[in-house]
């Protein structure tokens, strides 16, 4: 493999421009005219400008990408996420096209892109599922039938659902035949069908993904999880590497599983399976996400492996170089997305210039991003900005770390979920390692955050020496330097 | 412990500060009147100007740095590496004080202090130590004798030397009594004391070096070791964790050796034991370091354990935390110093001001600096700007990501070591690991330089980013976009 076409833009195409490069493959970006001055853009070997800046214009065309990578002799087409990545279709085009698609088969990404069509080829294998039904209820009599061995609380769920409407939830036998009822009705009104499902309801859960790796030789194996519960809109926000409630044989057995769902349909590649946990780490398959995943770092950090390269080898053909035995979690790792946020007003994503922008640096501290200072945050993709990532010898230094980074770390001209990050890390519940997907809903508010903006004494000092410089702010006399360096830091918190 | 005291500057203070900030202690900063604006003094929670630039008005004050500490209420003082680290008066003063000082005794110090001590404080261990006379030469006879044990070839060193003046090699029998005689005259008039020794000379050694860790309750272990044979003017200039050549055996050797010497003086916090290796892989012992070392990152990589937090944990009275047998190596980490300082010109240290200063990012890569864009290197004080280090899962991957960080660093306004790292990291003698002290002197010269420059194909991608940004190019239609940016490569390329 001489040439791999990037088929994505920001952090993810940068990130993974850079193993190629670390691996001696060269690179090919393609771009939308949004974004021609991105360092991911600027990074690769050679880069084409593929259209407007709306995705529909561009990143998702996914012929027009083949042809560039045809005529750039590229041999390989890495998607990253989003995008094509999860499209059965142009994986297929890819390899028509008798270029390597480094993700799975297109038919792996068919089958598990269908949730019925993954739960089926999952529960071959034995692997857990919330229990319910699995086709449309037909009568009350099946219900209570269901619910005999599901217990309460259930989910009514509509068949055709999603955004939660035709969702029921019962607690109590006497509250079945009319929930269903109005769930039926419900989904006919939303849906135009009124199928409904049951699923026992799990009310606190964690989510918890197993990554796994397959080679094209039958080999599989699963490189532990990542414990991704603190989320809004059900997107992650926070996610680490182990989870602190897992235990040994737990663990072992959603990895085992992950492996088995792998198997199902052949998986080979770079894969991630998601199960819900609850409260008594009793675990369901959820999904299958056929690509790499944002979180994919803190599992490179635990484990050592570069993920991309582990990919390409894949690709390429080679045998993985070392069995489930060999990989051994070596201390602890956490990431906080920065996304382009407002957490004072309910994440709604902000936009505008990246005025001021300085990563932290130091012992055990990763920032994987795709924008410079002064850069612009498009509207058109993903509100992203950047990934924090701390590696500690165990959850307690890579907690104090995290915090410690996010303290360094200053963009202004943008609002992001950084002072969120801040907050959450020092929460009680975070540190147990005692929340669910609720933690977001059930402990933040606009005024915790505020308050802990308050408390924070230690901030900034690395822009204020830049601002300092920048702005040729006159020097005290010797004295005064104290007191100009305490207004700095005051200054810069109110980032 | 809830406030330290930094006696340093520059990268290292900063380090430190990082630490004790995640371990919840706060920081005081001392600085001179060049610094004021340094990140390491913002970094810090409290900051006290001690003095005009010349170190010897400022980081050399003890007495003053001291008052400064108990006026800040400050119950530490970590010294760093440098001005008062290896003082062991300063040590003495400090715990007189009623302050702790993060570092080992001061009489631990003055031992190490002493290469003649030293070497007998380690011989009682059998340390190997390289043969030859340990007292002054008294006569032709005496030299024959101490011959027939070293045999050839021996250096001839004059007792009140240094500089390599009064150091004679001899190759062979026949040139003993001319070359005694010379090292002699030559001693004497350089130093006006005419006293010389013998050493068996080592002729292509490395200089391979164990970090210990010892603990106030006579516990010690190693961190293995770190190569550090790539030297300008016998200092390091790339190090690296752990060293190619050495087998299992002779690194538990060499590292009970470093334990024997650090318990010679009864030692406690973080030190460095020195050893010259020979072809045959023979160990001698040089000297120890009775404090952090500049390269210590590339252990701590390698270990997962954050050194300063270990220096500050002893200092407090704990017992280590882990044992020899749970001590693991895991991957391999390299270190570049990039010093101000230019390559083509003899590393002659260059000053001026840091134009663009944007560092490499992503998986695996972690810089330690001291400064940001837009500020001087002050020509008052060691020339290195930052360490750059890479960590992968084997010695080929550190070695690839530190090739594609370099590329990634653009320091403008200034010359580098960067260009220099970036062909050294590329000669067949370092991939092979095939080097000795004399590195620099047997393959480097400036045109091997301008040729590995002229091959650099792929460079300075984030700067190209910037610049752009802030030059406002104005944008090219797309089908100029390719040929724009393979300008600006060419153009960062320069750096």
């Amino acid at each position: 493999m001489n040439k791999i076409l990037v088929a994505n833009r920001g952090e993810i195409a940068l990130r993974i421009m850079r193993s190629a490069r670390e691996m001696g493959i060269k690179t090919v970006a393609v771009y939308s005219e949004a974004d021609r001055t991105m360092p991911f853009v600027l990074f690769a070997d050679e880069a084409v400008c593929i259209g407007p800046a709306p995705s529909n214009q561009s990143y998702l065309l996914g012929e027009k990408i083949i042809a560039v990578a045809k005529e750039k002799n590229a041999d390989a087409i890495h998607p990253g996420y989003g995008f094509l990545s999860e499209n059965a279709k142009f994986a297929e085009q890819v390899t028509a096209a008798g270029i390597t698609f480094i993700g799975p088969s297109a038919s792996s990404i068919e089958v598990m892109g269908s949730k019925l069509a993954a739960k089926q080829a999952a529960q071959k294998f034995g692997v857990p599922m919330v229990p319910g039904t699995e086709t449309p209820l037909r009568s009350l009599e099946e219900a209570k039938e269901v619910v005999k061995k599901t217990g309460f609380p259930i989910l009514i769920k509509a068949s055709a659902g999603g955004g939660g409407k035709g969702m029921r939830i019962v607690n109590e036998p006497s509250e079945l035949e009319e929930q269903i009822r109005m769930a039926k009705s419900e989904a006919l009104s939303a849906f135009g069908d009124d199928a409904v499902f049951i699923e026992k309801y799990v009310g606190s859960p964690k989510h918890i993904e197993i990554q796994i790796l397959g080679d094209k030789h039958g080999n599989c194996v699963y490189l532990f999880e990542r414990e991704c519960s603190i989320q809004r809109r059900h997107q992650k926000l926070i996610e680490e590497a182990p989870s602190s409630c897992l235990t040994p044989a737990i663990r072992a057995a959603m990895g085992q599983c992950a492996v088995d769902v792998a198997k199902a349909c052949n998986y080979y590649g770079a894969g991630t399976v998601e199960f819900l946990v609850d409260e008594a780490l009793n675990f369901y398959f959820l999904e299958m996400n056929t690509r790499l995943q944002v979180e994919h770092p803190v599992t490179e950090l635990i484990t050592g492996l570069d993920l991309v390269k582990e990919q390409i080898k894949i690709a390429r053909g080679e045998k993985l170089s070392f069995s489930q035995d060999d990989l051994k979690i070596n201390g602890h790792a956490i990431e906080l997305r920065i996304c382009a946020e407002d957490p004072m007003n309910n994440f709604l994503p902000d936009t505008g210039k990246l005025e001021t922008y300085i990563r932290p640096q130091g012992y055990g501290v990763r920032v994987d991003d795709g924008y410079e200072q002064g850069m612009d945050i498009p509207i058109f993709y993903d509100p992203m900005i950047a990934k924090l990532i701390a590696w500690g010898s165990n959850r307690d230094e890579a907690r104090h770390r995290l915090i410690r980074a996010i303290e360094e770390y200053i963009v202004k001209g943008i609002k992001t979920t950084l002072p969120f990050g801040h907050w959450a890390l020092q929460q009680p519940a975070f540190i147990e390692g005692n929340f669910d997907t609720n933690f977001i809903s059930k402990f933040f508010t606009p005024q915790a955050l505020q308050e802990n903006n308050l408390k924070e004494e230690q901030v900034a000092a690395i822009l204020a020496a830049y601002v300092w410089q920048q702005q040729n702010v006159p020097l005290q006399s010797t004295s005064e330097d104290q007191k100009t360096v305490s207004n700095w830091k005051k200054r810069n918190m109110l980032r």
